[in-house]
């Protein structure tokens, strides 16, 4: 392995750390020792790549950020449909909350002020923008759907969903999100569009197929 | 005034002025010095009152709490069918997150583990599952409706609008619960109930008419 291979495993080990002692003790109780120690890695080679917490912190954010884009990037160019790709977005980010520390650790740091700004969540909102204008071209729209409307209150679920997800994993699962999907596409979705849609996602896209 | 009533008053100071400070620093950058400044009152009354800043926060979250099931409890009493007290309710709540900042900061510190266990938002949602059970009974649920599905969006879409209200009010504006009520009510609602509800809410029991 060479030396710029070995630094970037380092960069790694040390930024998952991070996202574990993130995860657990919040940023203002996380200390560097505590995630040199968990990365197995000496204060000097972390204070190398990283000179203050709130660089980790950053990392950690910008790491989840792009799995987050990759995931929805994913969906973004299966061959479905709008309202499915909303749809399966939602289940694809839902999977990277349940099952990747760094992703958890990065959303959360994210809304509070670390990493990239305008946050995520503003990224978020404008996607399902976006994806409602594409469905409305697509007449997958139901007739009377304010797209406003519907951006804003499924932007405000689904960061509820993320938040009410960090105490009980039940709402993330994928049973959460379907049922969710099962209530609001009938309000979404022209009436022949409606059948055509799956509210478990179709995992075309998905990075655990 | 007596002894007892200047102590009531000293305390409700305290509540009020650790809540702002608990609103701009968060939990953990609090330090009670700050807060018995900004109350005006003595450090060593603030001892008297508060021995740590956890019993501090717990009386920020009580008094939140206290303020927003009297809300809820005053909708709840008003003669609106079922499903117009939960669009009222919303709005009530959402009235004093903007305007009342023992509420903002109390339920932010309940979230993050202060006070009442378990937490506001498990109270909300069983809330608002009896208000969706009464709507059923009222027959004003549109038959296909899933109380189960249509609970969990409520929660999470109103929970998800008080973390986005944190950054920006706008979320919790009585235009953008309208908005929301809008989008949601025509799938919740049976046919001939929807044109008996409004989504701006009736005032009925606000405390702001």
């Amino acid at each position: 392995m060479t030396k710029q291979e070995r630094a970037v495993r380092t960069r790694y080990q040390l930024i998952a750390a991070a996202a574990d002692v993130f995860n657990r003790n919040g940023f203002v109780r996380t200390n560097l020792a505590a995630v040199s120690r968990r990365a197995n890695v000496s204060t000097g080679a972390l204070y190398f790549h990283f000179e203050r917490k709130e660089e980790l912190a950053a990392a950690v954010v910008n790491q989840a950020v792009g799995s987050i884009r990759s995931a929805v990037q994913r969906v973004h160019h299966s061959p479905a449909c709008a309202l499915q790709r909303l749809v399966d977005a939602t289940h694809a980010i839902a999977a990277l909350l349940r099952t990747d520390s760094v992703v958890k650790a990065g959303v959360l740091l994210n809304q509070e002020g670390y990493g990239p700004r305008p946050d995520l969540r503003l990224e978020w909102h404008t996607h399902i923008q976006r994806l409602l204008a594409e469905a409305e071209r697509e007449d997958m729209l139901a007739p009377d759907v304010s797209q406003q409307s519907a951006a804003s209150a499924i932007t405000a679920s689904t960061v509820g969903f993320e938040v009410l997800g960090r105490d009980d994993l039940q709402w993330l699962s994928r049973h959460a999100l379907t049922s969710f999907w099962g209530f609001h596409l009938p309000a979404l979705a022209a009436g022949p569009a409606l059948g055509r849609l799956d509210a478990a996602g179709t995992d075309i896209g998905s990075a655990h197929r």
